[in-house]
């Protein structure tokens, strides 16, 4: 095949499609400026599930730490976005005892996102001299973006901290800024590269060999302990505890299957080198993500997470912590036609809403959990088998 | 919000979209089989980029071997469904420094897929003398399954070998799998399933307290070592050797410089904790698997990845090591409308190309890594702030 | 100070000595074989705990597995080399509280360890031709080995398997031998190096262009989670189900405290991304190692575990999986005077004896943790508290 | 056997050696207060090496920063307790490579330790609002220590941060201190124990089911990525710039070998998922550790290190990272006669020397790796199976 054209007029779309034997125009002006050489759409069906989440209302204080100013109890209807016969199913089932425990309660625990850079320097001597000046200067670093009148520079990317982590003649540093209602990669990279070429380099104590925007401490699209540890994104915990009845009447179980499939499964984790412990958040992440416009290929990162089970009186407490869920509802693929209708009908439609979002994540994923795991925690696991096995779609 | 309809009538989609606002009834007929409660659609545009990829041809032997028959060498247009304003223009420029280079060779090192079941006995005496019975039973184990006469198992998935693991009480198992050209999770869970209840538990030489159908050793859908090292789908590698010329014309840095990025980016990944070395793998692998209706659910482990980079004479070797990429061109999504179409630009539709297809995935994500890094390589990274800032599209 | 002599001879030693000021002539005729320039001893001392231990026979088959052939019941009097005031009475409180309980029951699962090479090629294609060559070739290389009449080599480090793992241009291999009594590092080097240099080098299908004695894959003194899961010298797992009376008698605390504890403590180990999930087992481990003259670099790794708790009918299940004890009965450290001693009260001096002793370690480890566990899992911890205020001995 | 005596007095000790079998009284009156039920010794022989180190001087500053005051140029000369043939002479080649390039150059990063504790609370919510009270009460915490006038507290161990991390109900918490000189665990135990008691639990805004002393998050003996990270005990690098000639000449080897040499074993510790990288560091560790009273347990942690090499102008510099040295000069057994002896040799006895002794350990492992890395750098490696076949002493 002949090289195609890279443009997205009409006329170079249409190229392209009839090169690959594709029928029409593809209806594709919404979409020229989303990506070069748009050529088509990839369609995926949206079901939707109902769950009762009892979402806190959070606001970033002048310091940056995330503070609950009230709380709701509310059915939120979400998108999902799949072809996974029975995962809609399982979702509103572990919601449906959820509901009937007193609904999911979530938490937004902080909010960090980061550039990780790095310095390389003559040697480890002079990159702990720069690791020094830098840890000095973080109110400095934060007022030269504020204040440097550089048009391209973001102030929605604002710099928190700074944590630097020499090796060998390297000085690694992460950025950590909040980016507000959009996930910002594009912003941090303005403004990270922005601190590296213009208040890094021309002030540095000590000669610096090379500036690398990123050097991979931050977990950008890579999962990481670092990343499972301290987070990139909104850190949010969902929790519910289970009633007895619940357990037995809509999961067909009991909390005792359940937490030894809890025990069984966090040692299989363990044995197998897992940084997660959980049953499988990424297929909830992954079906909210495509349905409203979020960045897919950060499924793998946001999907890092920490679940736990124990009994308690009268039922079972089961919770999810996800570090780092890197979610916007302005920007990027939100702004598109399907994302935008359905972030509408999560109440997530633009600024003021991120929290609101990452925590419905988060419970959705939490629903998945506890159907999930119900299905595995009977003896022999049959519900399990029978749930894939009846309703196994199309697959 | 009442409860709404679950089915996916007319009536009931109809309700569902009146409910939520939703103009127009959607036009779902091609989905309804697909999931529950379909509601609506995500729509995501899909670009496309050219790439030159010396493709192997490749058989399942007998044995469950993965054979080289032959090697072609052609321009494959490959489609990303993303809305990351410069990633298509990356891959292409990857591709085109690539192609200039000879083209990326692509390797399929294995096939295999677990399911990772879990017995928990008496004690660990008693789990060891079950993990060797089920050593020494693998070949009964594939006969039962192949001559039981059970409609629900599936013959395509193969049993291959077994891995036992014993922790404390429990007996970890690793039922590993073929499964053709599909992903086939719902027939790895049947026979799975089929192997525990029938095959085991009525005849183990210990009493087996639980069968768990799945206790998280194999990795499904969660990254881990285990994933990392033996690999989960199809284990691929592809690599180029890229010429000082293409390097320095394309890629407009040096094979020093790539290098030194290549030192500091995998010494960062360490610091951090990081399984995968690699750049950005998960946003080519997202878009790809977005365009052919992969599970997004399985785009942080199919994004696992082993990258390298080496200075040889007249140029740099790269590569990247995928140790499963869990991709399918039968059943699941692949079968709706625009997966088919995208599939079958690449010449993956229908049964005998699930090999060339996870060769295309692998050899896509090496011409992003090969362009990001190239963005990133040069001294203070000017070439890949301006990337960003000057493409930056929708964000 | 001047270059000191390096040789062992009396008049370098006296030398060494006057020059350190130390007095006297150190007494060390029976070391001067063990290392070069010795110039003194370090002494520890050591202490004794008896614990019940049902101790397994094991021989290993012509094919490398390792066989039970009966079982003991007896008590060992464990020798224990350490400073932590403490520590002895800690496994003492353990062991007891195992005696009653039945005692301490041990099973040595496998036995391998590895030299873990590498040959570098040219690319990936290369590496995975010759991987798949050596893979064809274990047969072959275990009978030049034991035919090559090359009288460096040893006939105790037998050739058992070969894992091969390529990334890039490597191909990695880990030669996987058994060492009879001895942990054998200078026996599998030499008989590596003898396959790298005489079997695959003037063999090979492609061109090498480096071969590599150790590139780090099979974790040499340094945990990995390989080393984890596929162990590297003796694999040994030790349990016990402790009677609720010993729990409450002994212990002080009771099953729900020590579970709550194990849940705490499994989860707190994901947290901060440990590989082993266990409390405190290298104490033991490193206290067996420096009393029998065991390599005291492998502590680290010899105390890599997998612990686990769980209520059953009438008390606690507790275990512990050690994937690699790097232990030897003969060669070494073994046959200097203190070891010999050591080993002689074990009943492990001499060949015949390393998988006793592997089951030793074990049970020891496992009856400080049965004893630290417990001081930490009443509510406040207070006696953890009081063990180390109370009877913190030197510290 | 019947149960042996278990004091320290002169009969039971006589009564426990007759029933070993034990010849004479052992000669044991320094080690009574060592450990309970001591028995006999370990002797272990020492070897010396002689490493030219440019040491820095440090103070800790008011606030907990290590800080550089000086640095000097000296021989040092470094005892090793081990018994394997080849590692000393290693060692002093390592050194004399170093020496003739100018001797290694040593930094203290960072000095913390701790002890994490965990508050098991009703569930998530709670455990969040405790996690914010304590962390706005650390002044509050650090000044009830120095308040309390309470005996037990020790006035050594200071509170400088707290980390929190909430999994669930569990708040995990992290004291982190200094200890001036001593490793200083029972310090720290007894602080952190008053700390949860006194200070946590009677005034904490939600109810605490469990407190627990240890829960696993802090890498006590326990090799995790926080230790790797974030450190526990000194985090010291060591560094020098090998001349081309030193390399020739003392290492047999070359710049471009001893870089591909850690490419390969860097990309195998990856392969492997190893969170140290680095080739055998734990020798050392442990040698001078076995030498000078340190905690043997601690060899696997403290044993974590992370090492670079890169080709410089006219030679290589290499490095390595401890994250956390668990070391002391006063306590422990550093009193006891042997290693009161070395550490006065080292010129470390008593206060005001911890600094330097990290120093020396972490110089120490560089000078052994840079030596190991080069018998295993050339082509083939003969050097280093010449090295272990040689001088393989009394293996």
């Amino acid at each position: 095949m002949p090289p195609l054209p890279r443009k997205n007029d009409p006329e170079s779309i249409a190229a392209r499609r009839a090169a690959l034997g594709l029928d029409g125009d593809g209806d594709l002006g919404a979409y020229v400026k989303a990506a070069e050489s748009v050529t088509g759409v990839a369609v995926i069906p949206v079901s939707v599930a109902q769950i009762r989440i009892l979402l806190g209302e959070y606001e970033l204080s002048e310091d940056g730490d995330v503070v609950e100013t009230g709380r709701g109890d509310e059915e939120v209807v979400v998108p999902l976005a799949h072809t996974e016969g029975g995962l809609t199913a399982s979702v509103q089932r572990g919601a449906k005892a959820a509901g009937l425990s007193g609904g999911i309660r979530t938490h937004v625990v902080a909010d960090r996102i980061t550039r990780a850079s790095c310095f390389v320097c003559r040697d480890a001597g002079d990159a702990l001299a720069l690791a020094r000046w830098i840890g000095d200067r973080v109110d400095e670093a934060r007022a030269f973006l504020r204040d440097a009148g550089i048009p391209e520079l973001s102030t929605y990317a604002v710099l928190r901290e700074v944590k630097t982590h020499v090796v060998g003649p390297m000085c690694h540093v992460l950025w950590r800024f909040t980016t507000g209602d959009a996930i910002g990669p594009n912003m941090m990279t303005r403004n990270a590269y922005a601190l590296n070429m213009a208040f890094v380099l021309p002030n540095a104590p000590v000669p610096i060999e090379r500036a690398l925007l990123e050097a991979n401490m931050g977990g950008d699209k890579k999962p990481s302990y670092e990343f499972f540890e301290s987070g990139h994104g909104k850190t949010v915990i969902a929790e519910v505890t289970l009633t007895d009845e619940a357990i037995s009447r809509v999961l067909r179980t009991t909390p005792g299957d359940l937490e030894a499939l809890s025990w069984a499964g966090t040692h299989g984790a363990v044995a197998s080198g897992m940084q997660s412990v959980a049953f499988t958040p990424a297929s909830a992440v992954a079906a909210l993500f495509a349905a409203t416009g979020q960045d897919l290929g950060m499924v793998g990162t946001s999907s890092m997470a920490h679940g736990t089970a124990r009994r308690v009186e009268g039922g079972l407490h089961a919770s999810i912590r996800f570090p780092g869920l890197e979610v916007g509802t302005v920007g990027g693929g939100t702004n598109l036609p399907t994302p935008h209708e359905w972030l509408t009908v999560l109440g997530c439609a633009g600024p003021g809403t991120v929290y609101r979002f990452a925590q419905i994540v988060a419970a959705t994923a939490l629903a998945l959990e506890i159907s999930a795991s119900s299905a595995m925690a009977t003896a022999g696991s049959e519900n399990f088998f029978r749930a894939h096995f009846e309703r196994g779609g199309i697959r």
